[in-house]
């Protein structure tokens, strides 16, 4: 049992992690807008370049669960600067401050969207096709949102080495409710089912590591993301695969 | 003979170039500061943040070299996030909208300083350690500085993959200007002679290649840095060792 700060736990992450882990932490839920609903725990209404209110809302926690940010792949620079770049760094340094052992990071399939070349398409979507990405290429982000991602794990990575936090970057696929993207062949090779999400995070949050950069996808037999990292370090067992719904 | 725009003209990197290859290329030069003293071609005063003016700047421009940023290593996050995250971001933006065919980005050693871990150093300092960067590893940033210059990379990565620029990015190592630093090792080891960053850049504005992450130091008995990549990519052929100077 940790106690767990999410932020950004009024969006789609959130919804997949508390549905499956109610009961599994102590959960503090942070949001820029207010939680209307079920949901466990306490909330607070903060804007994650709050400095002020982030170290306040991490008083006597374990764990954060940083998923807050401008989700949006299309979104414009200004906000990815603010929200996903600036608040992911506020996040570090007050997670360093209020003495946080760990920072799960949300990043995404677009840090490395940009592997993704006409050259590879759609032939890496398809099971036989034995392309893979494992966490330890560089950045290739296809927008600037997933530039955005790519920097948030830098700015891990920096608060690892210089502060001794542990920290895991999930490069999140596609996250959809009850079954994978349908007549979607990329998003079935990315697909993340509600309930490998929240075993994934919750590996996350229990795990032993230092930094780790991981692909959080189902087990889906058109991936190439590896989950071999996941699954070695996290002990990452995931239960889903697109295949299953074709 | 290129037009080459030259942003943060006035700092060091910006004299070693204009010292060597004053005529070399047809120099436009941009500082946030008025430029006092003799510098070749038309000077312009501008802040790296104000978008117009950088697009301006870059009528008709071949090649841009994006020195401009806060250089301390010690800078703030709120410094290194507007000068030379949202700084960089800008440049690269006006670069497209101008039709630029090129920029060479000045990266530093610092996006990868905390690769030089208590367990390694001094002795990746010296001559007989055959530790070495390449330029392929993940960043691993020992400061905000260094994230910020991380975060230059990947925001060229993405300006390369989706809009078609040349891109070069240079892992600046410590110039200086006659010799290498007295009595630091790892000064001596990541040293850069003025004659040689000046050529370095040289062949960044006239070589052909895509997308480039390269180290730029001397040929040091004591590298760490890797310079085979600059040497196949680009044809830099350096002249300077620190190991000469001991």
């Amino acid at each position: 049992m940790h106690t767990v700060l999410l932020t950004g736990a009024g969006g789609r992450v959130g919804d997949a992690i508390l549905g499956e882990l109610t009961d599994a932490h102590e959960w503090r839920l942070l949001d820029r807008e207010p939680l209307t609903g079920e949901y466990p725990g306490e909330t607070i209404v903060a804007d994650i370049t709050d400095g002020a209110a982030v170290l306040d809302a991490m008083d006597g926690v374990d764990v954060v669960v940083h998923l807050a940010g401008d989700p949006r792949p299309e979104a414009p620079w200004n906000s990815v600067l603010r929200n996903n770049i600036d608040g992911t760094q506020t996040v570090f340094e007050a997670a360093v401050d209020a003495g946080v052992d760990r920072v799960v990071f949300a990043s995404s399939n677009h840090a490395v969207g940009a592997y993704e070349s006409d050259a590879r398409t759609p032939e890496m979507y398809r099971s036989e096709d034995d392309f893979r990405l494992d966490g330890t290429e560089l950045p290739r982000p296809g927008n600037l949102y997933g530039v955005s991602k790519a920097a948030g794990e830098t700015i891990g990575r920096y608060y690892h080495d210089e502060h001794d936090l542990s920290v895991c970057c999930i490069r999140i696929g596609n996250l959809t409710e009850g079954h994978p993207p349908i007549d979607y062949e990329r998003g079935q090779a990315m697909w993340l089912s509600y309930r490998d999400c929240a075993h994934l995070i919750d590996r996350a949050i229990r795990a032993e590591y230092g930094y780790e950069i991981v692909y959080g996808i189902s087990d889906n037999d058109r991936k190439y993301y590896s989950i071999d990292r996941a699954r070695a370090v996290l002990g990452y067992d995931p239960q889903d695969n697109s295949a299953a719904h074709e």
